[in-house]
């Protein structure tokens, strides 16, 4: 493992400099005296290991690191798999008096996915949509026993109540990963789903997501860079509707939902700013079917109105292959593109089809009436991973925020219960009522379509404003729900922001 | 060329699928009816040449593109190069009813970089730092002869008044650039510096600068990575401290701002926020002689004070080697690190070097008392890449946004003057009275260093509120002066924002 390898070249060099530390020369730096003492035993202590010889060297990654079975007398130990809208949900909802709380992610913040496509043309903020874990749930940063991983679960023992981790450092400079292991009490997975291709050839190399904000971050940087290659003199007329031709394959609310924010952005900025090339940008959507097939009849119709007045062309065909500058539909016919945008739904993830576990419909994780993995003890999964199982006669539910909002709240009220009723650690729970199953109430579906105009289907169910603050909480203070903030963002546009780091930094910045 | 070479395949598939493009179905589609009729025909105009044979199709990239010499009619044509503070002064100043303006630079806004260092840890927000071009000056993206060229200037021929460009498209998906040529009639080069590494092996691999937004934000990532990578299980105590150690090599004012920023994040965030690793951070600032050395004593002592008392570790030394994980003093002392930052002052970029005219001490473009550039026509040079010649008798002014800003306002002023009088064009102000040359007035320098202190040294000027707001104009209305800003900043730590969208986008996000 080259990181480890490099590790330990490093402390061989390490401790043999530490003869030669004292050469830092305290006395003679004028402007710099006092010199402080301290920081010369501390660069020992830090970096010299206090010249150790190298057999007493701790090593640079300690071997079967992780964290083991919680002790009697220590708190029992909830472990959540990812920081989607279930776990964070649950996390928020944890009672960390009864519980430490351990999430493992390759993503320290949540991502308010229903306002991802306002972000990309800057009518809302990348930091407004996303909120630290830390803020959703404190104990992370400040409890010795609760942590929040930067990491991806690459295996699971339920048996041995364990699972396998590995450190998560993509960007410029990607580290090594290194393994380690937790021991959990109670284990929640919420991994969510990954975009589907469909498996056609292209996709992944060319087309862009909107599922993160990283995701949201390119399609800006790629909007803006074609705006203005697009100028530079001796790019033919051709060239320069290609560059400034924008498809969006997928009609569900993502994909009408940008299609709708970019041609606000044509219209309010391009042709403000970009006077020279206003011309040439056009925005395509792409189904192959009906778009936002989930909404009612007329309202479809309406959006399909609007948008084609505000100047999105709505195509019906099938994507065939992808390559660098144009998409092939399966007529054959050739449509160039400068950004192409891919939002066609999601599936199981290839770590959540390698679980050995029950299966509901769809290669989801089968789960019970209370959310529970059955045939393993002490595992739950909760949104877009996992799905009642045929046995429960319960419908698998659709891949919403709303769902896994939910239940993430259920299950941590559940936990909660159990926790005080005794049942908290390992195989503790078995013979347990576990009182009211999970019941999902649909509250309806809003998309927005720009020019501040927005769908609102409540067909299935009579909204109340209760149901809604209780749909709120979700994301923390730091974050107001998706209904109230869709419906403000509708009425004037806000972009409001939480003077937040991480956010930022670890999303593509 | 791979660029035009794919771009020529891609019109032949393009004709070829001319022929199938009524293959896209109106009809059929029943929630897109009414279909919009013109988006077909508009498929076709754009992107299959109209079905035209391809003999006729026009090449993607126009051979000896560019912008050719002004005509008789039209107005004459300033082209500058580098939007930096000279740069965009003088954009910000020139008068577009005379001139024609054309920016060249790999950037499309210009940085605030006195405050840069306050964004590295989320004091200020990076948009409150960058400034769109189209803001300092609307002509380049309405007037139908001015623009913003996003490319690199290759080279000058000044006999023919004309530079040689490249696009710079650098990014994920970087295109292969293609050339063009510019004629000028008055030529401006801001091309500003570069970063010095004073050919120090393993500074450009592994240290990162402090001069452009993209810096900042790689600047926040890797801090933000490093605190949670020191979290995780396995790593030893000694790779904690070196993950959690913050380097700084320079202690001019931006190294110095920098530190005493981070120690900021330190006690402010990193305490409340990462709890489990708060003991391993630590900062320590690297220089080889004197900090600030162009301060005065006293405040360089209060300085090493203030500093020192915030747990910034001061150290004499200079730098010999940088590896991966470590740096090594020429005494041989090694000191391992997580972050590097290096601010060790700036020198004349490669281009510059490589110009064909008079130099002046410092490797620098060597211009004469009005800023012109002697022995060729209608080229004048300002800010960081250019000096006054020896002949001049005046001393080489420092590398200061202050120096670049007072220059790029004064050329603007003489530029709009030769204009009126009738030598706007190529080769027509050559025996023009110049007027008044330009003179260099220094305001005092300032630096903060954390804790909301910091040092201000008006030694060699009597400062007066009227120059304050003179230096203000330099931003356009976006960014308020950096004297204002870092006061009022100093006060409440203020994060303002401006509602544009390229700076995020081109900037590295």
């Amino acid at each position: 493992m080259a990181w480890f390898r490099s590790l330990i070249r490093f402390s061989v060099t390490k401790s043999s400099s530490s003869s030669s530390s004292p050469s830092i020369r305290p006395g003679t730096a004028s402007p710099f005296s006092p010199f402080p003492s301290p920081s010369l035993s501390w660069l020992a202590a830090a970096h010299f290991s206090s010249g150790q010889p190298l057999a007493h060297e701790p090593p640079a990654v300690v071997p079967h690191a992780g964290l083991g079975p919680t002790k009697p007398g220590e708190k029992p130990r909830v472990v959540v798999l990812g920081s989607g809208w279930a776990g964070c949900r649950l996390l928020k909802g944890l009672d960390t008096k009864t519980y430490d709380v351990v999430c493992v992610s390759p993503r320290n913040h949540m991502v308010f996915t229903p306002l991802l496509a306002s972000t990309c043309v800057g009518t809302l903020e990348f930091r407004s949509v996303a909120e630290p874990i830390g803020r959703i749930q404190p104990a992370i940063s400040r409890e010795p026993g609760s942590y929040f991983f930067l990491a991806k679960c690459t295996g699971l023992d339920a048996d041995k109540h364990e699972v396998q981790c590995e450190t998560a450092t993509d960007g410029p400079d990607t580290l090594e990963p290194w393994k380690f292991k937790i021991s959990y009490d109670k284990l929640v997975i919420g991994l969510g789903a990954e975009a589907s291709t469909f498996g056609i050839k292209g996709v992944l190399e060319h087309a862009i997501f909107l599922r993160e904000v990283y995701h949201a971050q390119e399609i800006r940087r790629k909007l803006l860079l074609n705006l203005m290659l697009s100028d530079v003199p001796g790019v033919s007329e051709s060239e320069k509707s290609r560059l400034l031709h924008c498809v969006v394959v997928g009609g569900g609310p993502t994909g009408v939902e940008f299609s709708g924010e970019l041609s606000d952005f044509i219209m309010r900025d391009v042709h403000q700013r970009y006077a020279h090339v206003k011309n040439y940008i056009h925005v395509t959507l792409i189904e192959a079917n009906e778009i936002l097939s989930s909404f009612d009849d007329r309202l479809r119709h309406y959006a399909t109105k609007q948008l084609t007045k505000s100047g999105v062309r709505l195509v019906r065909g099938v994507v065939k292959d992808v390559e660098a500058r144009k998409i092939i539909l399966d007529d054959g016919t050739e449509v160039p593109y400068g950004l192409l945008v891919w939002s066609t739904g999601v599936g199981p993830s290839p770590f959540v089809k390698s679980l050995e576990l029950p299966k509901a419909p769809g290669g989801r994780i089968g789960v019970d009436e209370w959310l529970r993995v059955p045939s393993v003890e002490d595992v739950f999964a909760i949104g877009d991973c996992s799905g009642f199982l045929e046995s429960t006669g319960k419908p698998t539910l659709p891949a919403l925020a709303q769902v896994a909002e939910r239940q993430g709240k259920y299950l941590a009220g559940l936990l909660n219960r159990i926790g005080k009723d005794g049942g908290a650690f390992a195989n503790t729970a078995k013979d347990m009522a576990f009182g009211d199953p999970f019941v999902y109430k649909h509250l309806g579906s809003m998309a927005t379509i720009g020019r501040y105009k927005a769908l609102v289907d409540l067909r299935q169910s009579k909204l109340h404003w209760d149901d809604l603050w209780g749909y709120n909480s979700a994301g923390g203070k730091g974050l107001i729900s998706c209904w109230i903030l869709e419906l403000v963002h509708l009425a004037i546009g806000i972009s409001y922001t939480c003077d937040q780091l991480e956010e930022q930094i670890l999303c593509g910045d």
